[in-house]
């Protein structure tokens, strides 16, 4: 039975690293003693190592151990063999990049699918998606596909911004870049604002956080659902 | 000889599609009467034939008539007999695709290294960098490829937007992202704010409009340079 978090973000204004969501991680991970991090996505191009230590300080408080997936020498079956996942934020085209290079997507697909924990954050979240195409990244490098692990049947914009009426620049906001993703593609999107998350249990897909998320659906008006809200028909 | 616009959007807040840059287009495309606009960047997935009305509304006022390429029976044709060429804005990875699907990408290479005037606009000045790594754009379509037509030895990120230093967004700011790119590529990017625009003749590029640029280059720290600088030595 499939278990994940995927989270709109790892650090909220103000807040530490992972500190906003630490007591329900304390939780989802129960029993967990050792979890396997996936630091690819190397937030500002930070090296592996550093960035899982970054991953270890925050679990430390939680009495979980972290190891990074660079440490071992056979990544497959790390992933095969892994107590639980996390996946961390930064560039989802290098994290996605990474994940093809060495053939991690299916057997990802595999243990997730067959009740390994996993946690996402930003770039970990939007590879739970069908595609990485409502990312926000920059695409500074270019991925063998935009497929990605289709944990859930729509796709996820994590850092959803709402417009701000205020501003000057001429650029597109979020909701436009989202509804032209639906000029070319029909599955759903959610915007999940920082410091909103999924609960995926099964078939369960649960809002969680404070706050409401923004759904896109093709060929319908954009709407919000309030935080508890049942996802498990969207698709 | 090459003569090139490439500006960073088409519209500045408060001004019409194209006006703050009208008078130079009028110089810029002396002795013109027709051109060819490029439509497949579809902003917020419109037609081409209403992007191209847009297009043509504007040019009017400088006595130029514009016709879309998807007009035409045989782009290629179109493209090599061309008296001038217009690239909007829009997405710049619909556009990218659109160009290697109809195998446009070495005709524009050809003539405009030929000296037929090309100007581009936002997604439309992406693609005259050596890749389309440093769009803004959401990657709604999958591309063959990120090369562009590397009309200039560098990148552009067009719409540059400086940090907020007010925001409580954890997102990247805009900087942030471009330093990634550098974690993976050397050239070097330049970032146009809103209402900025290079003029390329030959070998000459020179930083026009009212504001400075922003400069990235690999292992260097950002620097701005003022309007009128040459950036023929960039590379």
């Amino acid at each position: 039975m499939k278990n994940i978090i995927i989270a709109s973000t790892s650090t909220v204004h103000g807040l530490g690293y992972l500190e906003y969501i630490l007591e329900d991680l304390d939780l989802f991970f129960k029993g967990v003693k050792n979890i396997i991090f996936i630091p690819y996505a190397r937030p500002g191009g930070i090296t592996h190592d550093a960035y899982t230590d970054h991953a270890k300080q925050a679990f430390k408080k939680i009495n979980i151990a972290v190891k990074g997936l660079h440490e071992f020498e056979n990544p497959i079956e790390a992933i095969t063999h892994a107590e639980a996942i996390f996946v961390g934020g930064g560039n989802t085209f290098v994290l996605t990049n990474q994940l093809y290079k060495n053939n991690l997507i299916a057997p990802l697909q595999h243990v997730v699918k067959n009740g390994t924990p996993y946690l996402g954050t930003s770039a970990g979240s939007n590879i739970c998606g069908l595609t990485i195409k409502t990312t926000n990244d920059m695409p500074i490098v270019y991925p063998p596909s935009f497929n990605a692990l289709g944990f859930v049947p729509f796709n996820i914009n994590p850092h959803y911004l709402d417009p701000d009426p205020t501003s000057k620049h001429m650029g597109e906001t979020r909701e436009t870049r989202i509804k032209e993703f639906h000029h070319y593609n029909t599955p759903p999107v959610v915007g999940l604002r920082e410091g909103s998350w999924l609960h995926v249990q099964g078939d369960s897909i649960v809002l969680k956080g404070n706050l409401d998320a923004r759904i896109f659906e093709y060929d319908k008006a954009p709407y919000e659902i309030p935080t508890g809200t049942e996802l498990n028909m969207l698709k």
